[in-house]
């Protein structure tokens, strides 16, 4: 697996998401989580290396959970943390872990000064304070009820607005890598056009991963050709050459087509 | 693992979907294929039953696809089938079945077909008619590069228009169960309040799947009860009773705010 071959001096770091989801799975709701988590990791060094769409079933969270944490240097999930019968991550991460599931005094005092009295915490309220044995809190500042940390897993909520707050706290507690940065060059050319001179820029910089996504707007094919590296000058000149093959083949990439995330500006 | 459980009658067959998906994974591109196919399978009694985004790398592919082609009915594939160097499904489905992968006489006449002539299949083209020995293709009227199947692996193109016309072919193939109806409930209430008499209906209605989902809009914390069963009278009689639950708590619900789907109008 590629994972053991990840650098063992930790330029990136690796996470896998286990997004726990039925109503992802149902088609129901669009996962927009992916994308924003991946984004906020690049910026510190950290690749999303794999991503896993469970049903709400607890021998499925089990499997994925312990599967992917020995792989991956963090496991984050999110999804099932509520106070409702469909909500299992909880318990499920204890049974992974093969510690009790309890009750948390920190966490219910949490929710406690968040309802506003103990007997505003009813017994689904309370089931919100309910974590694994050892693990730690991560604090929610939306809506009260915390995430929390299982030694490299964190679990998360899965409304996107209460994940990003709870990724407030989550990025603190993470090692960084160098920055993964990237250039994005739009041109119309097809891909087996470019296929055989991307194969050899690719060849000649190993350190820069090349992609090459042919996408329809307006009803044209298109092409991006993106490169990442977390090495800014080599980065920067695999991108000189990958424009050069452009404009010898006719495609005239422009200032206007390129797109750079990650970098200084 | 559940997929165990699954009804040997086969009132429902199950999916898993692997995405091949480095711009997926560094979160460039925002997945929208795992709705729409979810969606589609639904109205055909298939359910979607896990998603896993995986990297550009031979061996993650190959471990992705040989643990879940033994769990679930069929396994969709998209992405990474084109002419560059980073498309390396075909090779690595061929590598997951230990076949040869080779050229497809049938589908290099596709491509002479789609590029004019056989001079136009240029080298990287060429390789877009390299697929696994023994698999039979999948067609593909927007692009002419074809996907393929290989026993119940169905390999089909990452972008959303060739991989939505591939699917007109791949559902002929795909045995059927009964339609997955659902009924969607907004209201305002918390999920705290919902939590207990709900689940008390989930455990009168095990054929019924019940998820309560939080939502932010306009700034309000909000809330979607999804009830989900391929058997309508009793869908519809267990939704009659969260109505009547929530307008017990004093919800309101009102028509407006309950939407169905797969049902016939």
């Amino acid at each position: 697996m590629e994972i053991m071959d990840l650098p063992t001096n930790k330029d990136i770091y690796s996470v896998a998401l286990v997004i726990v989801g039925n109503e992802i799975l149902s088609g129901r709701t669009q996962d927009t989580n992916t994308s924003w988590i991946a984004e906020n990791l690049n910026a510190m060094g950290i690749a999303l290396h794999q991503v896993r769409v469970v049903p709400d079933i607890e021998a499925e969270i089990v499997a994925a959970v312990n599967e992917l944490r020995g792989k991956v240097d963090y496991v984050f999930t999110t999804g099932g943390i509520g106070p409702t019968h469909d909500d299992i991550t909880s318990e499920s991460i204890a049974k992974a872990f093969g510690v009790p599931y309890e009750l948390d005094e920190v966490a219910f005092r949490i929710l406690v000064a968040h309802y506003g009295s103990e007997e505003n915490v009813t017994p689904p309220r309370k089931k919100m304070a309910m974590i694994p044995k050892g693990a730690t809190l991560i604090s929610n500042p939306v809506s009260g009820a915390p995430g929390f940390q299982m030694e490299n897993v964190f679990v998360m909520a899965g409304v996107p607005r209460i994940m990003q707050a709870m990724f407030d706290d989550v990025k603190t507690r993470l090692s960084r890598g160098k920055p993964v940065l990237s250039n994005t060059i739009a041109c119309s050319l097809q891909e087996s056009a470019v296929a055989e001179p991307l194969t050899v820029i690719q060849a000649k910089y190993p350190n820069v991963s090349i992609g090459s996504y042919p996408h329809f707007r307006g009803g044209l094919l298109g092409l991006s050709l993106v490169l990442r590296s977390s090495d800014d000058p080599v980065l920067d000149k695999a991108t000189g050459e990958v424009i050069k093959m452009i404009a010898d083949l006719g495609g005239e990439p422009n200032a206007l087509s390129i797109q750079s995330t990650g970098k200084k500006t």
